[in-house]
């Protein structure tokens, strides 16, 4: 019988982490002063263990027993061959898909969250604070706090709080707090419900509440917690591409092209960078990651120095950004609604090293549909930007006559965004086109910072 | 590394499904005259190629390729060791859970809806009606009906229609179509709307409606599906105990206890029949079926004739019902409210090989959040039943010093019912008491009907 899921046993599961940044180089975040940032300066918002895996430019990196104790309870995830997908595409490629969707919370983001519980914990840290977008973030957060006995406090974007409430029962059932953001708790938040008391609130918003609330802690008990675009959670999330590759190899094969989608960076991260790293080093590889249309980071804006957050609590980092009190449109894919972009994907992209695809909603959603009814697993919405880069890709195979292997993150499932496909299959969605007045308009948040250097890796 | 889930390779998939008939003696199905139901008598409903199935008193019977292929999506699942939930409980026992939810609809469910979809397909039906409670059946069918390019149209019980919208939409994604129940379409529908235009409908109504609909097709393309209950349902559903022992006996172990929630039975059979197979055969093994408190039909009700529908359509079933005009308290776990249960189940029950236990809802919650904060997989509030079992089962191991072996089907996962964990955390939610007045009155609707025979399989 020809394998579709290839597996991994626990065993066989890696046992480090590959670091990225031992094989580019990168521009430092600079603080207030324009100097680069030390790490004392982050001891209030991180534990020092991650800081020090923030700035590592060791290439690998340990995975400890207590965190693979954990990833055990849901990895190794399946490798998949998207043979149905395929036969509907009659496509001569052949596409896998990384199904990280079978997590507890039901995506990509407890691989970082639980390493990231685990140094709070044993940094003696009691309680975490973080924001989340749709939901995904906040409650992989909580589960991996339940796992390590931490307090878990998730600031939520207001708009996401009121469409899904799902989500915050989620994150309750294992023992997490969830409040809507902007709150009154935070000055940050006062601040935005002043400016616009009914304000939907931003991802932007709610980081700086997040990480007010952490530094406001008199304790010394209470850090912050990012999900992405963090080198740390970039690092943690390279479990994925390191599976995948040993996944493959047991099937003999090697990937023309990686697809992930990106919204802050980590799950296009996570399977792409071990391939990256290849790539860096020779090998001959396509690499796309694959956002929103609607907003457009990596295909439209500008690599700048920029803040992570809207409030300017945060250092400044090299990435590509839409400006930090950019809003972007409403569209479905929550996770994807970031102004900004992981430093080091940011960095991949200005070297060309890997090449960033922009895909509609409309198109993204259609992709979501033909994989829910071949392959049967409901993709959600960021997911499904990815999708359709590798339906793209293997339509593209079918036109040139070409065996190409397509490997795709299957980043989550969709079973808690069904809102979006309802809309999709009734008609009533629509697509969001930035104009460029627009985009040069959000952009002036940055215009008077420091530019990033242009560094080369290769 | 101790080995925390137990997997199958695709290789070591079941190929075959094991059929309790082989092994049990059954009372007959009766049709309106009193008589035994002849294959053809059930044809306008079910494909005669499932009929025969349903007969079958042949032990073993193969899975075919085309089936396989589908649940290679999915399958083989993953058995765990719940290590935390253990340590949480302190003790000596060791609890293996067979994870159900790995499937894209969430829970076990396509194991029979694969099958049922292939055999109407090869006996060249278009389109399946069925029924569906909380919805993971109508899910499951047209996520199995998506793979075979057959239409699905369920009929949803009205108030999980209107407190679940997610479920629908589900259902859209993979191309079904879902109506509330009692709907206008049919006749059982509309004489449900005039007795009581606002009521929340029930699964005995739903089932009459999807019948109807079925046979009321004169093109002889539209067939009737049933997600429980029926001999080649349990059938399919075996694939789940015959995968558990081969993981058992990959770690060298056999389970003193085998648990499962039943509603109509489908997923404590799936699990339970093989060894239950073994204990017909002198194995020694305790296997429990858990029930809802505030439904409960093996506990409670007596071994009777009763139709499996409200408005009387389907033969009359050998089980232990409360009436098919019983409508059970609107408790979270909607898989479970069913007034009978699968004859098989039943027939074992009345011999004493397999013994029914009762869960208060409440009790069943409280296991559920257990299960989330250790094991980190949120349980279905059906499943949280059988957990409930489970954890009493190693409560007891303790007290007794034994290192008992539990072995538990997990269902499926909740998060598409999040709704009850939201309530039970806000102490919102209350137990459901019947008075032996109420089930007396209930089973006044079986009470002309002929009596089962008493049989005994060993």
């Amino acid at each position: 019988m020809e394998v579709k899921n290839i597996m991994l046993t626990a065993e066989e599961m890696p046992r480090q982490w590959y670091n990225i940044l031992a094989d580019i180089k990168m521009n430092p975040l600079l603080g207030p002063d324009g100097n680069p940032v030390t790490p004392d300066a982050l001891a209030p918002v991180f534990p020092m263990n991650l800081i020090e895996q923030e700035v590592s430019t060791e290439r690998w990196i340990d995975i400890p027993a207590e965190i693979l104790d954990v990833y055990r309870i849901w990895r190794p995830t399946p490798l998949v061959r998207a043979t149905a997908l395929e036969k509907a595409l009659d496509t001569p490629a052949r596409i896998y898909f990384k199904n990280e969707s079978v997590s507890p919370p039901g995506s990509h983001k407890p691989n970082t969250a639980v390493p990231q519980a685990y140094y709070n914990k044993i940094f003696g840290i009691k309680r975490i604070t973080t924001e989340t977008g749709a939901g995904q973030w906040g409650s992989a957060l909580s589960f991996a706090c339940a796992q390590f006995g931490l307090e878990c406090k998730v600031f939520m974007v207001r708009i996401s709080f009121d469409q899904k409430p799902y989500r915050k029962s989620m994150m309750e059932a294992w023992g997490g707090k969830c409040v809507p953001s902007p709150s009154p708790e935070t000055k940050a938040g006062q601040d935005a419900l002043a400016k616009n008391p009914k304000t939907p609130g931003s991802l932007g918003i709610a980081i700086s509440e997040a990480v007010e609330a952490a530094v406001a802690d008199q304790s010394g008990e209470t850090r912050y917690s990012l999900g992405s675009v963090l080198n740390h959670v970039m690092l943690h999330q390279t479990v994925i591409g390191l599976e995948a590759k040993a996944q493959l190899t047991k099937v003999g094969a090697y990937p023309d092209v990686v697809i992930g989608c990106a919204g802050g960076g980590s799950n296009f991260a996570g399977l792409a960078f071990p391939f990256a790293c290849d790539k860096i080093n020779g090998k001959q590889v396509e690499i796309y990651p694959v956002e929103p249309a609607a907003c457009p980071t990596l295909t439209k804006a500008p690599f700048v120095y920029d803040h992570g957050d809207t409030a300017g609590y945060t250092p400044l980092l090299p990435m590509h950004s839409l400006g930090h009190t950019f809003v972007p449109p409403p569209f479905h894919a929550g996770g994807l609604r970031y102004h900004g972009m992981a430093p080091t994907v940011s960095q991949l992209v200005d070297e060309g090293i890997v090449t960033p695809q922009a895909i509609s909603q409309l198109d993204a959603l259609k992709a979501g549909i033909l994989f829910s009814r071949t392959e049967g697993i409901i993709p959600a919405p960021e997911t499904t930007h990815a999708l359709a880069g590798a339906i793209a890709e293997a339509r593209k195979a079918r036109e040139e006559g070409k065996a190409k292997v397509i490997l795709v993150c299957f980043s989550g499932h969709g079973l808690l965004d069904l809102t979006a496909y309802a809309k999709y299959l009734a008609g009533d969605l629509t697509d969001f086109e930035l104009s460029d007045e627009e985009i040069v308009k959000a952009e002036k948040a940055f215009a008077d910072f420091p530019k990033p250097a242009s560094l080369k890796s290769r």
